[in-house]
């Protein structure tokens, strides 16, 4: 398969995504329309959309033909987007720009984008329980909920969150197990869950959806590290955000332990990994493997 | 029934939704420990534990005698209690103190309080979802989890709340449907889920949810209108709070906007409104009916 016909393929499903999340989103109507419009501004300013993509990935390749999985896509992005509002804002890492825009507490004020935040997660959940309405295995539909809200909270992305904040805040010296209990946290957590919910809601056994939870951790540590690679080596334009943050922020990655040359390896080795589970569930379709192989050579 | 009984049956059941709490709160353990200590610092500063009370109240009295509403009441109050933190923080309210104790920010610092919102948010729709567990109805739990989500989310309180930041903030003349717009999310939405999610668990049908619905309507308003009254008339000390600061900080309330007199007599008449719907359900006990009664002659 081509480098191109890859990237039609990847164009086209981060469409389906987009198409996807417009069918979700609220009007922008009403006494709370400001919220609406901060929410819709911080979910529609691009991005990847590589989480909902792998979901839906996954559910179709393993043979899923259902409505509920569009309703969890849509969850996943939203909660990924709110962990990102919160994560600009000013008592955090107080980020002006990102992907090249303004964030969403430029635009809207701190206030504001907490709300758009909190209203984000918790609509995320909102709209995957009206997924019950399908008429689809409810059984199903609720073991993806517990997926879900498990891997983006406190034992999952918000927990991971919590340990940066205070390891950048305390400056540590390097803890290994800490550093890899952030990484798994905070960045595989909710590649877990995707991997895992589109499975689950494609009727797959407890077997497959364990060998895709280890898959999702190998994605998102490589994708972790190569994104602490590209804060020293990427283009600002390139990126649509500052680089050299993390050092000049003291902040404990695995690049600023274990230098670039042994973080480029390590990306390497786990992209392998994740692509051995993958290649073991022998799917109709390569776009999967491509689309975690194409992580490793990312440039933005 | 004497006063005096209504007191003690009302501690005891303080102590009832606290001990529910305290089998969901997070075991303050592990690199995320310090964000489990800021969640359950906020969930443990006390309060009226109003929502869940109420939720279990409907439950038991409509016939209910499963687990699953062990996780909506303990998640109820984690939503509540999520929805204080980042009231209160620098952004937004600013708010030193709570029921006499230092909020989660001034404990915590901004970025934890921030970040304890999240986690109790997303915590409370992961101890739901874990409900699924106990075997009971799944499409009562799903009908449940979409009533949950809805209530506090961008059609519910989170939109209320996010109305009523813009009304501060712009020190907007008087708009009765704006106002009305704000009570009736920021404060009832949940009053209002608290009694529908604990009839549908209970297995009522959708006219008595639809009911409930109405009288959660009225005891919130009527809740939301008493709490502006002690912003003027009530005692600090007793409050736990700083009185007068609706005033100070121009806010649109229901008092600023009607004065003292008609306020209290629009708590009594919503209050009437709110039992006569309960006493058409012909529930076993008054404790529901008491509990409404003493919203009207609160004083903290």
């Amino acid at each position: 398969m081509s480098e191109q016909s890859f990237e039609e393929k990847l164009n086209a499903k981060v469409a389906g995504i987009e198409e996807i999340l417009k069918e979700f989103l609220p009007a922008e109507e009403g006494y709370q329309k400001t919220l609406l419009e901060a929410m819709n501004y911080s979910v529609l300013a691009g991005g990847k959309r590589l989480r909902p993509m792998m979901m839906a990935e996954v559910y179709g390749m393993l043979g899923g033909t259902g409505k509920a999985i569009r309703y969890f896509c849509a969850a996943q992005e939203m909660i990924h987007t709110y962990s990102l509002v919160h994560d600009d804002l000013p008592a955090m890492d107080n980020d002006e720009y990102r992907r090249g825009r303004k964030t969403t507490h430029a635009v809207y004020g701190e206030a504001m984008a907490i709300l758009a935040g909190d209203g984000l997660l918790n609509y995320a959940y909102e709209v995957a329980a009206r997924s019950f309405e399908t008429g689809e295995d409810p059984a199903a539909i609720g073991k993806a909920l517990q997926v879900l809200t498990k891997k983006a909270g406190i034992y999952g992305m918000v927990g991971g969150q919590s340990a940066d904040v205070e390891a950048e805040k305390r400056e540590l010296d390097l803890d290994e197990p800490k550093l890899m209990f952030i990484h798994e946290n905070k960045t595989a957590a909710l590649i877990q869950s995707s991997l895992m919910v589109g499975a689950i809601l494609a009727g797959a056994g407890d077997e497959t959806v364990s060998k895709l939870e280890q898959c999702g951790y190998d994605i998102g540590i490589a994708f972790q590290i190569q994104d602490d690679i590209l804060d020293v080596t990427g283009n600002e334009a390139e990126l649509g955000k500052p680089v050299g943050s993390d050092e000049k922020n003291h902040k404990l990655t695995y690049v600023t332990a274990h230098g670039l040359e042994d973080s480029a390896a390590e990306v390497e080795r786990l992209s392998k990994e994740a692509v051995s589970i993958i290649r073991e569930l022998d799917l109709p379709d390569p776009f999967l493997e491509d689309l975690v192989v194409s992580l490793i050579h990312r440039t933005k």
